[in-house]
């Protein structure tokens, strides 16, 4: 695993079934996918400023297991395709206390300029580029 | 009361108490003053395209009773100040089914223009200005 | 399409992107079920009382293009698969004034009792067991 | 001041004027309460297994400065108030970086036992009510 985040459920992520509502775990990958990246030198300022976003295309989750407020989730991220075009985020999403699998997720994305227009990481900011490369390789 | 906005609760705005989350009614007075808002002829975008726009000074809010998924909220609004420069409305929010009183809030605002500058409605657009003078007449 | 939810955009729904937060549609999906459900005569209370709930297994979702505040989605809701135990339903989402897709989404689901044991709708309640058969050839 | 909560502004906090959207300060409030009760050894689901609960009864909020995405703020908090029926608790909410007054928040509680009716926690758990006299004497 590349990259391990860690985060506490709070009261107000529970809904009346007593457990995270459904829609929270796909706030928590993109907590989890923006620590990421800033672990790599890049927090979403530093991407704006070099002009370019991140944006979503795809999610898909699997609910396996529920937490609950007070519980901590570790989020692990493995960066399991890369082409400078698009990328595609696994997501290894675990109670800390129990080491249960909770949610087995998936996102993908492009990379676009700030006008929303794609673009060729490999083209566009061969630094970035060389850091997703070698995050791919981190498994 | 010069304008009444209804809405029903969503499974995702309730808590593991069972009912609403207390920081989603911060939500829907914001729901109810939109709808007032535009019910004057101003929706958020026309209000953009003026440029200028209404943040938020201050929210007090008392919580009386609950409501739950499925119950639907009145929220009724009073503009009980405004000068030109600051507003201040009421909200009286019911559940529509008792009758009874969930909470009693009330916000605070100014208008500013797009570099969130204050500005005086009086003297940036009259006919704004002549619409808010007249809601605060409605009661 | 069996079932069509409409719903505006509100302001805090939207991101520093200035549109939609992409996990605020799953909250739009479920809305749009749970009004669905309703329609055929069983608002979540009901379900609850008669003794079941509705899980959510499985959320897949494309997005498409953007919407923000003030927009209104057409929510279609097809019942594309339902077996007594599990179910799948497809979402087709619109921008109203535009007719364009926004996002396409899946959500799978099962039964369960209160003890969140699994349970074969056919056995457990004839009647609902009817309605999601009829509700599959809707289309 | 008693106890200070730090915590980093999400991607999904934000609204599309471009900051931290209004009703996400109240969720923060939450947080840094149940950090700072749990700080005195009574995480929420102690207090629940005790039998009782803190419902909110008002929250009041003055909003002086704006923070976004990636900015990091300090909640202080301070009990003002407490006589075993009710608290007040004041919330000092700066940008970690700047030092700047972000938020002056105040929210009030009482105690209930599960089935919401008050109890005087004096008189409910003595070794409970020995802890919120001693936070009230911290400042």
């Amino acid at each position: 695993m590349s990259f391990t985040y860690s985060r506490k459920i709070n009261y107000y992520e529970t809904d009346m079934m007593g457990v995270v509502h459904h829609s929270n775990y796909i706030r928590f990958l993109e907590e989890a996918r923006c620590a990421w990246i800033e672990s790599m030198g890049l927090p979403m300022r530093e991407i704006e400023k070099r002009g370019f976003t991140i944006p979503v295309l795809e999610v898909n989750c699997k609910y396996k297991m529920h937490v609950t407020e007070g519980d901590i989730l570790a989020i692990g991220i493995n960066l399991t395709d890369y082409n400078g075009v698009r990328m595609t985020i696994s997501y290894d999403v675990r109670d800390v206390k129990t080491g249960n699998v909770i949610i087995e997720a998936q996102t993908k994305h492009c990379f676009t300029n700030m006008d929303l227009k794609p673009i060729n990481m490999k083209k566009f900011d061969e630094e970035i580029n060389t850091k997703f490369e070698a995050a791919k390789l981190e498994k």
